[in-house]
């Protein structure tokens, strides 16, 4: 049998971060290339205690079909949570509860988008919400992103020229992968021209709650006064990503279209993760369980960013970041990138292309990215420590 | 702001089950219209020893990402115990794991269909499943199902007039809603049209394991020499649907682009059931729990279909089920089923209207759908008096 398939899926590719977890596999390399919260990340021992509760009081709560929407105490939750912490949420706006952040971009794009239609992304992006984009044909234009943001005038200018533009795609804090945070000005001004030129914007914000150094700024959300801000949020690096429990603030109408899709691609999120998450963000100190993973990462972030200054400069530079799990590093424009990550994997060191995040993945670029989460202090110092010899090999 | 949605999800409505449960939660309202397995079906005691066990031993499994394939175990035994149990999977078939089986038809579709692409379906069958269709905008041809399932004289009909058709959409055993089972003979049928036209199956059999009376026929997969079955399966109705896990045997070039697709919707199944469901199907007594539903299930079965004989007959008709959870009545062609529905709603008894499972939901429709493993006997009892005691009225 020849197998055809639709044009949509025809030029997906499978993630190159996830085939190079591949090589990751390996015990004796070094992975920097991850996004995996620390294995001493997750409240293990309150979400046992809690599950036990769950299964020997209620197990039918947990095991029979649930809503579409979501468990109701936890959207409840949320709802006032976003409203009373970041004033996110209005009476225009309705929540819904999906299988992980990347569900949201899924049914983003699928509620929002015809074939062909655009979405604009920062250059680079986040490379799964790019390939679900991808997945409905949608035409990706990328915008490239500086050390405080996207580059509004470029966005200005593609949203002038492209046509049937949809939504604009951004991750405002501490951005993966260049690790950027935009600055409020630049949120107000996306919001803006998004108005000025009715598309919508969807705001991802996976790392927000893991700001190490300086001073939250407010989500676009925050500022949405029109009804045009879709905003996905996650549990996935504050709790667990196993759990896959996510959820989305949006306008009304969009979240209704959404809950028809999420019918037809799952019916409803794991049961048991979305009760177990709610009785442990209601019953236990949330907020405690964020301090020590600020602690836990700024630690290791700082640690990280020493070991690339020590070891790096000046050949490699890097824009210093104030949360989240990522680092973007740039090569000497006469290095070539690919070249410098794969002799990297020979030397057993696991980084991420910075091409896989572009729209386009033949343009030309000099970065990688570097994850600081994952891999023990000692990882680190060795990986980095492996990379700093070979950039000096290559610039001497 | 006016919202504007793709044209794909811009004729999706909310599932008419599904709106349905919204009268179902009176606690008043005898609901024959739901599909959950019973209360005191789930296998609650084991899945709180075994949950116990993985979150105090082995936590991190749990709560750290996945592979989007799925748990590599539990996709080892699935394809151990569909080939030795059912002859099901070849060296060309690979299996991936999927967030309930609902997730199947959306990845199916997804890859295998254009906008405009034809799918056969059965009229009628599983709403979840047209709905996943149509939201990638494909064209559904229903083909009506008879007493020992598909008409294939109208198939190949069918298939011969209908341009571009992309796969033919099956649930074999215990229809849902029909209840009915497709006979070896039309399964080969069914198989070796598929195979003249040059199209691909999908094979849905999420109730296979629930057979009350008479002999297990071979699943058209097990037919499979050429490579154009794709097999849907589901722990939903053997073990809980709360935990979302369904999988799917099928060729593997179509498995890889199910894979990326799966990747982008929600990276990977909740892991918790994943591991859950390995340790429970491995290391406890999976077939007699099995055998213990079919025990439950028989005797609700037999106690349904002697209510309907009793308090139905000779107004409404239905077709004798062998397994499964729903049987299809139907109502004399003078009685306008809507009516008949809604009438039944006010007098607190819940069933689904036929046309809700058609490719048209405006066709001619004299059927409705009822359930019986979730209401206890007494509610089964009292709802089917109420609704002998309406058709007495409409026909005397």
């Amino acid at each position: 049998m020849e197998y055809s398939f639709s044009d949509r899926v025809n030029s997906l590719k499978p993630s190159a971060i996830r085939e190079i977890f591949k090589y990751a596999a390996d015990p004796e390399v070094v992975s920097l290339s991850a996004g995996n919260p620390a294995p001493d990340a997750f409240p293990a021992k309150e979400i046992a205690e809690i599950s036990a509760d769950l299964l020997n009081r209620h197990p039918v709560d947990a095991l029979q079909y649930g809503l579409t929407e979501g468990y109701t105490p936890l959207r409840d939750y949320l709802k006032k949570y976003m409203k009373d912490k970041y004033g996110i949420g209005s009476e225009n706006d309705q929540l819904i509860i999906t299988s992980g952040a990347q569900q949201v971009m899924d049914l983003a794009a699928k509620s929002l988008c015809n074939e062909g239609d655009v979405v604009i992304c920062e250059a680079p992006s986040f490379i799964g919400s790019l390939n679900s984009f991808r997945s409905y044909n949608a035409k990706l234009v990328g915008v490239p992103v500086e050390s405080d943001g996207i580059n509004t005038e470029i966005l200005e200018e593609k949203l002038k020229t492209e046509k049937n533009v949809r939504f604009i795609y951004v991750i405002p804090n501490f951005q993966n992968p260049s690790g950027v945070t935009m600055s409020l000005e630049k949120r107000k001004k996306v919001y803006a021209l998004a108005k000025k030129y009715g598309v919508m914007i969807l705001e991802d914000n996976p790392y927000g709650e893991l700001r190490y150094f300086g001073e939250n700024v407010p989500a676009i959300k925050s500022l949405d006064t029109d009804g045009i801000v879709m905003y996905a949020g996650s549990f996935s690096k504050v709790i667990s990503p196993g759990m896959r429990v996510g959820w989305c603030v949006a306008p009304t109408p969009v979240i209704q279209k959404m809950v028809v899709c999420k019918q037809g691609q799952d019916v409803h999120t794991n049961m048991w993760s979305q009760i177990v998450i709610h009785e442990y963000v209601t019953k236990y100190d949330f907020e405690a369980h964020l301090n020590y993973l600020r602690e836990l990462y700024r630690k290791k972030a700082q640690f990280m960013m020493d070991l690339l200054d020590e070891h790096l400069a000046p050949y490699i530079t890097y824009d210093k970041i104030d949360g989240g799990l990522f680092i973007m590093c740039k090569l000497p424009d006469n290095i070539n990138m690919l070249d410098f990550c794969k002799e990297a994997v020979k030397r057993k060191v696991c980084v991420v292309p910075g091409n896989a995040f572009l729209t386009d993945e033949n343009e030309e670029c000099h970065t990688f990215r570097v994850n600081f989460s994952t891999p023990t202090d000692q990882q680190l110092e060795k990986g980095v420590k492996i990379l700093g010899q070979l950039i000096k090999e290559l610039c001497q």
